[in-house]
């Protein structure tokens, strides 16, 4: 295998790779949410708990169950993707831990008797567990459009109910229509957000 | 460019990339910490809004301020890595809105009146940037180790005093010496994790 990625795959993945808005008739393989999945599962995350949770909404009724949630900015975008993904947390991940990490199963405990800790893990991760979606997706050809405009609690009860799963944030993945992107934003540059000590 | 990455491609970024533990006794180029931001700068932030502030430890003196707010089992690693990345997390990301996100602007003021929402994308959006950066270093051919197991508080006042900008994990980068690495842990399978409606 290569040792690093070379300028085309850098530009797949970063350079080039812009957040979808609106998206072109055209479906979504449904065999590419398994790839998807079976790319980011690898990404490391903390004591591997792996608290990401997964709802993919193919159709035109399961994303209808989202839109009166989404902010208003966001609905004609979740309307045109052909997927939208809504990446929750498990916030009793824990209960995992000794299948997850069996070489130290006690770590269960210590998120049992500490809520704070239990939900920074479960954000932090299912965060971090979010942008190897993004990369996945892109890595298959998709184009992603991260939201995180929507009421959270409405999409918990809507699609959550009964569960310890929390809404993250929302994705959506199709091929964009590269027509409507926005102009990209400026980024700082390394000295402005960046030491070296 | 190419539409999707290719296998040898994916092997480095996700399904061969392994977490490091202990790293061979070999430099980062300095220039690759720069080549790492200008990667993972591109990746998308909510509004753009682009919270992540990096400091990274070069020296055995600047790693030495931060193993006392290292727990037990992350010293040796910390000790062994060449280059040691806290990843942090402005907390008045809001202020740099007009500049990154010019189209809305007023957005700032959201964020200033609402701080339960600036702290959570504040939390969310330098998490997804630490993957970025994960997945930036590995495309240069690093190994990382990403580690949540530190004393945040003692951190901030240690490298952040006087600042806005408060530590959410630190990842250790360099070239992992491979007979250090733990058994990789499982996976859930698609059907433990995914919904598809």
């Amino acid at each position: 295998m290569s040792s690093t990625l070379d300028s085309n795959a850098c530009k797949l993945l970063f350079t080039e790779a812009r957040t979808a808005n609106l998206f072109l008739d055209k479906s979504v393989e449904p065999n590419l949410l398994r790839e998807i999945y079976d790319l980011m599962k690898w990404g490391p995350t903390s004591m591997n708990c792996c608290p990401a949770r997964i709802v993919f909404l193919t159709t035109p009724k399961a994303k209808a169950r989202l839109i009166p949630s989404a902010f208003d900015g966001n609905v004609a975008r979740i309307n045109s993707a052909p997927v939208v993904a809504i990446i929750g947390q498990d916030m009793e991940f824990f209960q995992y831990i000794p299948h997850l990490y069996p070489h130290a199963p006690e770590n269960k405990k210590v998120f049992e008797d500490n809520e704070f800790a239990a939900e920074a893990t479960a954000f932090r991760n299912s965060t971090i567990q979010g942008a190897y979606f993004i990369f996945a997706a892109r890595a298959l050809g998709l184009d992603c459009g991260p939201m995180s405009g929507f009421d959270n609690a409405r999409v918990d009860k809507e699609f959550f109910g009964g569960t310890h799963v929390k809404s993250n944030f929302l994705c959506t993945i199709g091929y964009a229509d590269s027509a409507a992107a926005f102009p990209r934003g400026p980024r700082f540059a390394f000295e402005d957000v960046c030491q070296v000590l």
